[in-house]
């Protein structure tokens, strides 16, 4: 898992049906996770506010993880940091 | 799952049978999330046109969560953006 | 996917049996793709030849997609592109 | 796999409800190993301590093969090293 | 797949019950495969020996194609190769 930052959130109209109900929020990795991976595309299903920290599962974890296992979904934010300080 | 932009597309007539009955969609990710994922071919079965943003899912969420399990598909088109605004 | 040229082949006589009947080829991203994937080694069920520009799956769809699902492949070449021009 | 060094744990209390009982380390690869991944959040079954190298599977196999198959977790740690002298 | 050379191996005597009995190699790829990944540790069931230039699967295909589809691997050597001239 990696851990970003959420900020922002993107709107789907036209998409596939599995995908109907979800959140979609854009998340930034800390600084020194952007070696795994860039700036994601995450289902929330946790409530994640713009601005807080998350965890974030990719690949096959993210929809499996979350009962999606059949929506094309490869990241998810599955927990809520309690802390952030010091992450950046 | 990643934001992109349809930059063209790519046609294969001698193919994996598998494949047959799909459009292939090169798309050019926002800069953003290019630390992600480079340019990648995508199937399109959203109806996505060159210039377009699109959500893509990439890796086995692309041929389960499309109905296509049993193809050799790695990353798919799920979503059309509808405001592509500020993304890049 | 990703589109690629196929820049050489490779051989291994000592090899897990699951490989056993398949040709390896190597193949070279095009410059726009190369932040998805460096230079990998496909299978190739298509019948590529040097120099030719091909789409190749990446991940479980490799194996999955082409008939072999219990075998350690994790990149095909899935088909042939009618015209390369412009790729590079 | 990767080798990395145990860095630091993280805690989340708002989480995936698959994600209870684990514990959240921060990993990071030793330098030759960076290109692979970067800092990742692994959950540790094995006991690892700060400071300890350890052993750590991605993607499918973190969670198939520390028997969480339905939860969403892409990284674990799997082994602690013995001897990690001229792993950096 | 990656074509790497065995520089190395380690050892793990605390680690996950589904990986005793495998051996573990450090897999430096050449050159030109050095985008598609770094260094990986990879199970060795062919008899690689170090200096020796191997084939390498990544991901499931992995664990699945060499018959431990319930272990924690997402690296195997699963082919020599025959004549690694040009390689590097």
């Amino acid at each position: 898992m990696i851990i970003g930052k959420v900020v922002g959130s993107v709107v789907s109209t036209r998409k596939n049906e599995n995908l109907v109900g979800n959140k979609f929020m854009i998340v930034e990795p800390v600084q020194s996770m952007r070696q795994t991976s860039g700036r994601v595309v995450a289902i929330d299903n946790i409530g994640a506010g713009i601005g807080e920290y998350v965890l974030v599962a990719l690949g096959s974890a993210a929809r499996i993880g979350c009962g999606q296992a059949e929506a094309p979904i490869d990241a998810a934010i599955v927990g809520i940091i309690d802390d952030g300080i010091g992450l950046e």
